[in-house]
């Protein structure tokens, strides 16, 4: 055998992550969209294709008009050369069409790499066009402005996209950060209290992991929330998509290239919840009974005192969420516990080596390897006595 | 309007670019390849699925045998857990059957983002289970075996895939540095003179763009070229291969995100040539022809002198190319020259402004942002007289 030789060089890709707060993005005074599309144009004005959730419409049927009357105004710099609605939710990332859709209108619109397509929507609108940005001529400037809670907060703000393919969620995807994220918090206004609260949980999750004085201003504030002030939904969603900008840029490791794992707590069980559930629970339901199962076991194993473990359970309620569903005990035909065959699973999508966040305090995180079944179905069980006696939350 | 507030960090993201030069890489003794699958396994074995051209058993009837005995020795840290093979050509990038048939294949043999999807094959194998790869579960580590001169001194050690969409190369695809590359020599040994000679031609472009004294080599070893000489072969593929590697790291931009451009020189004619032909016309031979055509370009408009410019011409049709072909002169329904119309897409692929690399003499390029089109034509006809008076090279 010849020796092997090599050529090795180290690739560093540099990517701006940003994260823009604002109010009445389209209305014509409010600049940032604008200089968003036109800071690296010359000559030729910037192409700009907008792909928006149909609900923005219900909301307020001159969407679209106010849309292009925007645009309009910078019609010497921005050509605005196309506009389609999509379906919010699951169904846009399970029905392969709207994405091959997607990609025809980019073509029809002759998008280039310097152009640029907006999502505007939820957390599956986002990774839909997020997707379908990232592969069309290998890339197309992405700006994304969230509308729910959640995105705004959390999935929005990170670098990841991708639809479901194979039954699977999110089969096919990239990693790769938007051109600019821009929420504008005035689309919050849209949403029901339960969407509002989905993106209160991921604040809560990512408080547990990180940062034990935004736990306790969210548990002093949750009154605040749960009537919608404006002001301190402000608050936590700006600190809660710091939190995630934060993490993704201090990992060394933003792409999950090597064994670096995005800010996730109780999201082991919420995954296979949602899945068993068709999506009936929703992302954050599952969130909150997930984080519920992992705060029991974290104190259950001895690492998270019984009155902090209370005083999570309590906020996760207090936010109207439940900390039990029936589906955490639904049993195989083999007579196996589901989310206990999540846990597998979960192993399975990490290649082998389990790895979950456990709590030592709020705040203070720490991983384990190994959960042990007996005591995850302790928790579930405790869950399910605490919830028999309570009475029901509103939802 | 609220003043916008914002949260902006860097993310650096690090990749290991890799090309490893070896031979006989299925011998039982040679472990490059097996250490490379192993150097990060913890634990469990790492999961294996290799995706081959089919031509490979054309040339080797106990190919699959060969790669199934090779993983065995190392079966205790590999799992081989699926061979599939694959036509080779633009076949495979256009019919999307084969990605959804790879996918499927991904799914089943459980592959995780900590397995391995080998390729082994020319350019377009290469870059369908690349974007297979980079795009399932958001990225499975992709090792790279080029089989053709082309794909091992060129394509194959870059950082591109992708598979072609709505009737346009190369539509749909993402930048994602491979895990790494691995140049077996001894699969040119299976290769046409045709198909050699598609990977010499790549390397002269790369000399006339950034290296003379690479280009002198060739010129005088052009005759061993033609022969085959293994060494001289070795030497002109790991040159090339050097130098696209370089540009890659050395522009600071590898995902060309700004405004960096590959190693392009007559590429812009190339891709209309082979479009207009359907592709009869290969990769190799349409950048050989839009080579002759920038060459006297940048002659005629006082750039390179006419010695150097002869001594191009004379090298590109030393090593088996044409330097013209009936395509450049075929004319639209609208009475446009259709090569034309190609820079016309050329500067609209670009984002609107063109940038093209033309000689100031051989080694040393330089850019452009307009051509004139009277001076194309002229060329065109000048390498249209000369060929007609010359006799037919054997291809």
């Amino acid at each position: 055998m010849m020796k092997a030789r090599q050529i090795e060089k180290q690739l560093l890709v540099p990517y701006q992550h940003r994260v823009y707060f604002t109010q009445d993005v389209f209305e014509p005074e409010n600049t940032l969209l604008a200089s968003l599309l036109t800071e690296s144009t010359e000559g030729e004005a910037t192409r700009v294709y907008v792909a928006v959730d149909e609900q923005l419409r219900e909301h307020d049927s001159a969407f679209q008009d106010k849309v292009h009357a925007y645009f309009n105004n910078f019609r010497e710099k921005i050509d605005c050369c196309g506009y389609s609605e999509y379906p919010g939710g699951e169904i846009l990332k399970n029905d392969l069409r709207y994405l091959k859709d997607l990609y025809h209108e980019i073509e029809q619109a002759k998008l280039c790499r310097h152009s640029y397509l907006i999502g505007i929507g939820g957390g599956a609108l986002l990774d839909m066009t997020g997707f379908a940005a990232a592969t069309a001529h290998r890339g197309i400037r992405h700006l994304r402005l969230p509308t729910t809670s959640l995105s705004q907060g959390d999935g929005g703000v990170g670098v990841k996209n991708g639809v479901n393919y194979l039954g699977k969620k999110n089969f096919i995807g990239t990693f790769m950060p938007p051109h600019a994220v821009v929420n504008d918090l005035n689309f919050l206004k849209t949403l029901s209290n339960n969407q509002m609260r989905d993106g209160y949980i991921e604040a809560v999750k990512v408080a547990l992991i990180r940062d034990g004085a935004f736990f306790d201003l969210i548990e002093s504030r949750a009154e605040l929330l749960i009537n919608r002030d404006p002001d301190t939904i402000s608050w936590i969603i700006e600190k809660s998509a710091q939190h995630h900008v934060d993490h993704i840029a201090q990992s060394g490791d933003p792409f999950e290239l090597k064994s670096a794992r995005p800010l996730d707590f109780g999201h082991w069980v919420a995954h296979k919840l949602e899945t068993m559930s068709a999506f009936k629970i929703s992302h954050g339901e599952a969130v909150a009974i997930g984080m519920a199962v992992d705060v029991l076991y974290s104190q259950k194993i001895g690492h998270l005192a019984k009155k902090q473990a209370s005083r999570i359970i309590n906020l996760i309620e207090q936010l109207g969420f439940k900390t039990y569903s029936p589906e955490l005990l639904t049993v195989s035909e083999q007579g196996r516990n589901l989310i206990l065959e999540g846990l597998d699973e979960f192993r399975e999508h990490l290649g082998g080596q389990l790895t979950i966040s456990l709590l030592n305090d709020i705040g203070d995180s720490f991983e384990t390897h190994e959960m042990i079944p007996k005591v995850i179905l302790e928790c579930i069980e405790g869950l399910r006595d605490r919830n028999a006696s309570r009475p029901h939350p509103e939802s």
